[in-house]
C-alpha cells in the first residue's frame, strides 16, 4: 500500500516523534511505500488567506493524498482537537473543488460528500496521544467520550471527503511513559499498522444513499427513530 | 462591562466583518468598553513552538482576558470548528499556568479546571457563521447538533478555564444573505448583546463539586444514571 502520514508535533525527540519514526520503519519493513508530511519540519503555514487558491505547496499535499491508499493523521490532542498547524493543513489542502464543493445538488443528491468525494475508497486513521487518563475520555468521563470529541474530524473532515475512517489509535497519560509502557504502546501500534487493510471502518452513514431527507439532511423518521445526537450517524452493527 | 471580541475572518468586507463592526458600535453605544483581537489583521502566529513560553504578544492577550468581563469569540465555522488561526490563539494564550495546569490534585480536587481557573466568573459566547442550513445542524441533522460539535470548545476550552458559557449565537446559510436577512440577523445579535449579563449560561457540571469520582473523573453512578455522552456533563434544567 501507499501510506501517507500527516504528522504534527514540534519536538522530534518527543514520544510522538519516536512513534512516527517507528511507524515509518515498521510500514516500510512490511513492504509499504511511505510518505510523511511533517508539518512542523515543513514550517507549514496554517492560516488560510482571503481568496486563497491552491499554490504549489498545497498541490503537493493534494498529490500525496491522491497517491495514498491510507492516510494516518498523527498528533497530540491539544484542547480536545488537532493542533492548529494541522487544522490549517486541512483548511488549505481540502480546498474548494478538492475537499468540498463537489458534485450536483438535486432531489436525490446533495453534492459528493459524506461517503463520496475526491478521496473515496481511501482509508484514514487518527493516531493520537493524550496527557489525560483513559477514563477521563470514557463514556461517562469528564472530557467527553473520545469518539464524540473526534466526530468533527472523523465524520466532518475525513468521512466528509469520502474516506473510510478506521477507529482511532489512542495513547493516554503520556506524561507517565516508562520503558515498559512505551514498548507496549509500540507493539500495539505495530498490530494496528499490520491490519490497516483489514480493520473494519466506522460505519458512518452515507449522505446520498437513502438515510437522509434531502435537502433538510435530517435522518428519515424510520432511521434510528426517536434518537438524537452524533451517534445516530453511525450505523448500528448488524 | 469590559468586553473582548476575539475575531477571526480573513476579509474585513465579509459578513463577519460587518457583524463585528456592528457589535463594537452597538456595545460602545450601550456604554461598554470594547477591545478587539482581530487575529488576521494582527497576523497572529498560530503555531505553538516546542518549549514556547509566553512572549509579549501572548501576555498582551492574557491581559485582555483578565481585563474582560465577557469574551466573544467570533468566527466562520470551518470544518466544524474554529479557524486554525483562532485555534492557535487558544494554544498559545491558554498557556500552562494560565489556561491549564493550575491548582492542587488531591482526593477532592483535580486541579482548577472545568468551572474553576484563571478566568472564573467571566462570561464567554461564541458568535458563529455557517454556510450550511440550520436543519443540517439540528438534533438529527447530518452534520451533528451544533451544541455537540461545539462541546470541545465550549466545554473543553471555555468552561475548562473557568468561564461561564452562554449559548452560541449562530447565523446559518451565509451564502444566501440578502438585505432583509442581514437586517434580521443584526437585530437578533443586538438583542443577544443587550442581554449578555442576564442570559443564563449553559449549566456545565463543575469538576470539584461532587458530581465526579476523583481521580477517574467519571460521573458518579447516581448522577445521570445509565446515561452516556457529551450531554451528561450539562445539568438537567430544574
Amino acid at each position: 500500500m501507499n501510506i501517507l502520514i500527516v504528522y504534527a508535533h514540534p519536538d522530534p525527540r518527543s514520544l510522538n516523534g519516536a512513534l512516527k519514526d517507528y511507524a515509518v520503519e515498521h510500514l516500510q519493513a512490511s513492504g509499504h511505500a511511505v510518505q510523511v508530511s511533517d508539518l512542523y519540519a515543513m514550517q507549514w503555514r496554517p492560516t488560510l488567506e482571503a481568496g486563497e487558491t491552491p499554490g504549489p505547496e498545497v498541490l503537493r499535499e493534494q498529490e500525496k493524498l491522491l497517491w495514498a491508499d491510507t492516510v494516518i493523521f498523527q498528533f497530540p490532542l491539544w484542547w480536545f482537537s488537532m493542533p492548529a498547524i494541522m487544522k490549517g493543513w486541512v483548511e488549505r489542502v481540502f480546498s474548494h473543488g478538492f475537499g468540498y464543493g463537489i458534485g450536483e445538488h438535486s432531489d436525490h443528491r446533495w453534492g459528493d460528500r459524506y461517503g463520496e468525494g475526491t478521496l473515496t475508497g481511501k482509508r484514514a486513521m487518527l493516531l493520537i496521544t493524550a496527557g489525560g487518563w483513559e477514563p477521563h475520555y470514557s463514556a461517562r468521563g469528564i472530557n467527553g467520550p473520545i469518539e464524540q470529541l473526534m466526530f468533527p474530524i472523523q465524520h466532518g473532515v475525513l468521512h466528509y471527503a469520502g474516506m473510510q475512517v478506521l477507529p482511532a489509535f489512542l495513547i493516554y497519560r503520556t506524561s507517565r511513559m516508562d520503558e515498559a509502557r512505551f514498548a507496549a504502546a509500540r507493539a500495539e501500534l505495530g498490530l494496528r499498522l499490520d491490519t490497516l487493510h483489514s480493520t473494519a471502518p466506522i460505519p458512518f452513514r452515507r449522505q446520498n444513499h437513502g438515510d437522509y431527507e434531502i435537502p433538510a439532511l435530517t435522518l428519515k423518521d424510520k432511521v434510528a427513530p426517536d434518537q438524537f445526537g452524533l451517534e445516530i450517524h453511525v450505523k448500528a452493527q448488524e
